[in-house]
């Protein structure tokens, strides 16, 4: 029998979890814990913060035994730092938490594979580690063929607008409304909320298109496969990621994603983020190589720069200037986008 | 003193050369070893064939005792085949290489330096062992920062049209006027023709405009870059490369490549060819976001599918329908395209 999650499934542990916070000094470090909480709180028991811990998830603190005891299977190294270096307190950390019992993943630059350490802790205790951040061998080049199936793509103006947040909230409206609908992640916070997928940037960069069609295979349910986006097409340092990942989605539908206010693209001081129209228009454009019958279906603005009554003005504005319904999801929901394409799909 | 060659010079392997034809079957096999030997013939001593070799590339035939006392530095395994396998006949024809005192160099997915007893080889006589596939350490993320220097780039309609031919095409040309002009190398061929270059569909994708970057640095010299192309952006397997190739190579002149008459997309029967105008303007499009002054200059054309006198006739076609020089460069050469370029930039 057919199971689209099972095909899409390139990397499996499993919840419940404890959430590492480690001795985080703020809330940008634990940003991919924090999306986890967010996204699969019924799949999270605790958090472990260690003495120096400044932010908290709100969730209960606990330890290794402790969160053994509750039923935890697997900690989640959830915390970012500059690099993506894992520190001797993080190893030591994993390392207790093996001899605890628990399974270990971490989406880290460095992998605990590497370290002798951390993969003796696994031998010893029959315990299962996971870097997310390690794409699955055996992707294929990506062959453009049409396969069946819905898809809706999340694209950007630029990095970091909320285009997983976004692809996680149709996933809950469409759920809501009894429609099948599957998140698949590419990136690494995806992959700890999906518990599964394909970290695009990090392949091989002949098998990008190749990843995504590995990530959203045909499918037979009538239901939808929600593809985080990644990057922008006018990100000089990613574009080809996105570009690879826009024709291996095959995208029946487009969510375009952007933050009102921000001054330059991610990172590179020197180049402005592109109009939402040309935005638009260059994604579909580029789009219509795999999938001729493309179409834009809504507008997400992260609006949280804004003051509110600016808020709503500025999305009724691109909602008149692109024609399409436009929403803040984290402060408006999505529906009107959902609504959206669920008419444009009718058949 | 600032020597763009060396800060590109990612690998370093030195002619002479002997060139291994091991067994090939055909000309295709060979295909890598042939083109060193057009491009780089004054670096080429030999070559060697094994007992069931088809082809040949017309020079001395010798082995490996017998290259080495006529001065040859180092083995290619320029061959390939289904998969990049090194079978166990490559595997013992490379150890007895270096046990003559040869360095050995090779394209193959699988690399020499995976290989126990090639690596024991290379030890116990003190040679070293290059994979040209294997990309450098140590790129950085594409910055998208505006540098000195020209940097002309080869953009096709698809796989394998004459990018890197073209490309050393135009450096033999400028180089005979007396212009300063180095051909940057982004694959397999063109990397052993080069002796240096970054395999670009190898890096990990967030790498890409990085790597691009990195081959073709700021010059202060005056003379031009000649970046080797890859793919196409109307490639669904491979855009992605070609997208953060063309960005990070932040390209002056563009020169288009295409094999007329060809019937679908390399490798994918259901994809058509993308008409040349739209081609090259989506090509100037994206590389605008990096370098708003981007130029097309010519078009090249491979020809040899065509009788001469169609050819000539479709090259005047394509000429005025773009408002280009177009050449095939194989028999008309590339002066005309070359004039153009000078003309363009003349100060």
């Amino acid at each position: 029998m057919f199971t689209p999650g099972d095909a899409a499934r390139t990397t499996h542990w499993h919840p419940p979890y404890l959430l590492y916070l480690g001795n985080a000094i703020d809330d940008l470090a634990i940003k991919t814990a924090r999306g986890l909480a967010h996204w699969r709180p019924e799949s999270c028991v605790g958090q472990y913060r260690g003495p120096d811990c400044v932010p908290t998830l709100g969730l209960r603190d606990m330890d290794w035994n402790q969160a053994k005891a509750e039923g935890a299977d697997t900690m989640v190294i959830g915390t970012a730092n500059a690099g993506g270096v894992m520190g001797p307190q993080i190893v030591a950390d994993a390392i207790a938490a093996l001899d605890a019992g628990l399974n270990v993943v971490a989406g880290l630059h460095q992998k605990l594979h590497d370290n002798p350490g951390i993969v003796a802790a696994a031998q010893r205790n029959g315990r299962a580690l996971f870097d997310a951040r390690t794409p699955m061998g055996g992707i294929a080049v990506g062959n453009g063929r049409r396969r069946s199936g819905r898809r809706l793509l999340t694209v950007g103006t630029d990095c970091s607008v909320g285009k997983m947040y976004t692809t996680l909230a149709i996933e809950r409206s469409l759920r809501e409304r009894g429609c099948k609908a599957d998140f698949r992640a590419t990136g690494q916070t995806g992959i700890f909320i999906a518990g599964a997928g394909i970290p695009v940037d990090a392949v091989v960069a002949d098998f990008i298109s190749g990843a995504a069609e590995t990530i959203s295979p045909a499918r037979l349910d009538g239901g939808w496969d929600l593809i985080e986006g990644q990057g922008s097409l006018f990100h000089p340092s990613y574009a080809g990621v996105s570009l690879g990942l826009l024709h291996g989605a095959q995208p029946d539908a487009l969510v375009l994603c952007h933050e009102p206010g921000r001054q330059h693209m991610r990172g590179l001081p020197g180049y402005a983020l592109p109009e939402l129209a040309r935005c638009l228009e260059a994604n579909l454009e580029a789009a219509r190589l795999t999938n001729p019958d493309v179409k834009a279906i809504g507008v997400a603005l992260n609006t949280s720069g804004l003051p509110a009554d600016q808020a709503q003005a500025t999305c009724r504005e691109v909602a008149d200037l692109l024609g399409l319904p436009c929403q803040d999801p984290v402060t408006m929901g999505v529906e009107a986008i959902v609504d959206h394409l669920l008419s444009c799909f009718a058949n």
